[in-house]
């Protein structure tokens, strides 16, 4: 079974939506992640970093999803990070309202000796220097997935091309790529950022799907088409969790393997966003992820009658 | 071979994008549509008018490409329809410099007597009683296409959903079949609209591809990344006449095989913006088309390991 590093926030979120609003709830890039891995059976382990305030049950719940947390600090009196946000009507764009970093702000991440020889190491989106650090604490891994954001092409951009040097794949959005790279063609934009150190690059489009491009080749996973979408909080997450828990499972990273992965980070990530932050991805079945599996394919998949 | 009958604006264009600007040059419609479908080996006719300022040489160019322009009138002293716009920088959006409706404002369609049994029939974007008046001089035909735009939904609804109820097939944009729906969701918008008439419901969306609903079931097409949009003029109707050609020449108008023509429709499309106007796709080859199919095919197909 191959092991599965996952680094990244745990969190409290509050969140808003057209279709209703929730108090402080179970959130953060790391939490996402490990859910949407463990449908892969992979031994996966989160470091990051939590306070006191942070409910019992929340750990156990990744526990329980055989999501190990010996790399979660928890920091005596210290507070858990926060992230609250609204959507707007159209829910591809939204508002922070407000970040309270807390015990984030001074995290020095620490990789349990079990886990530093992952084969497979996912960087969740995190200040650049932290996502470096867990790096140099990890034996050769195989695969090295970063995700990443705009805030820190804005804040960091330094550290952040540091560690986008050292990674075998990244996931950003579409805007994002079109602003590290200064290209308005996401091709163009893509072959730029593989220049900087990545050897696979995702776009993540959204509601219109994720594009994967490596060497001149490209490959294009959609969205399903949902009749509604609830909350997109979390979505990103869950793509990359699906993503590198199938790598992690069939252990082959070449780039025919990559488009089923994407294919089922997309799968994953559209349970996410039916429910209320975590709530889908709690109770989310095999079964169910197979079935739509099945949807994915029919959506996309023809014969021509003339070739 | 099957008859494909087009009704459609031919017209002059004045294009500026952040590549370039055109003097007037070929536009319209039916221009494009035409020109599309001609790579599919089908009778096909174009009912449209036009002004004596029209040159010689682009009802040439229709006739060379196996278009049929006998129910092209004529207007003895009159001035060809005029469009001008000019597109923003990211070409997904423009603004309308000037609209001169000329010979358009008075047009009477009449249908050739040898197309009136045409099996095939493409109402492109016109006023919906021009579109109208076309579908009563044909026969029973096989499958008709309506493509429409906003433009008729703000200023001749009631006339537009008449024309509606009478069509097998809808092409509109995403935004254009929110506001025909009332529906955000474009699942949601696809049923409202397929209970107003049409038993097929394309929805295109432009960079992010298009979606053919039918009863319940999905098809999505990709849209090929590009390394670089040059001009968008004519895409939508390029995607048209691609998708109704392709129909024409199979003959099959099922589900399954809807999805080829849609695959169909935006291989022509994609090389449609390569070039300003019409000028790519009065030189597009039969190879070039099927090898871009090529390439439609390896952007979304997979296999995965687990199922």
């Amino acid at each position: 079974m191959s092991k599965l590093l996952i680094v990244g926030t745990v969190a409290f979120d509050a969140i808003e939506t057209p279709f209703g609003k929730t108090d402080k709830i179970l959130g953060g890039a790391a939490t996402y992640i490990g859910l949407s891995a463990s449908h892969f059976n992979v031994d996966s382990a989160v470091v990051s970093v939590v306070g006191d305030d942070f409910p019992q049950k929340y750990l156990d719940l990744l526990t329980s999803n055989n999501v190990n947390i010996d790399g979660i600090e928890i920091v005596k009196g210290g507070k858990t990070f926060f992230w609250s946000g609204k959507y707007h009507n159209d829910l591809n764009t939204r508002d922070t309202l407000d970040t309270q970093l807390n015990v984030l702000a001074d995290f020095k991440p620490v990789v349990p000796e079990a886990y530093k020889d992952s084969e497979f190491v996912m960087l969740g989106n995190l200040h650049p220097l932290v996502q470096l650090s867990v790096l140099e604490q990890v034996e050769d891994p195989k695969l090295v997935v970063l995700d990443t954001m705009n805030f820190w092409m804005d804040n960091a951009l330094e550290d952040l091309m540091k560690v986008i040097a050292k990674v075998d794949v990244i996931t950003i959005n579409d805007e994002e790529a079109r602003q590290l790279s200064g290209e308005h063609s996401l091709v163009k934009a893509a072959r730029k950022i593989e220049k900087m150190g990545p050897k696979f690059v995702v776009i993540k489009k959204g509601e219109h799907g994720a594009l994967l491009f490596h060497k001149g080749q490209i490959f294009f996973a959609p969205a399903l088409p949902l009749e509604e979408v609830f909350d997109p909080t979390g979505a990103g997450d869950t793509f990359a969790g699906g993503f590198i828990g199938y790598l992690a499972r069939t252990g082959d990273i070449s780039f025919e393997n990559m488009k089923s992965a994407i294919i089922y980070g997309s799968n994953l990530a559209s349970f996410c966003v039916e429910k209320f932050g975590t709530e889908r991805m709690e109770v989310l079945s095999e079964q169910e992820m197979n079935e739509r599996l099945y949807e994915f394919k029919t959506l996309t998949q023809f014969e021509t009658q003339l070739d």
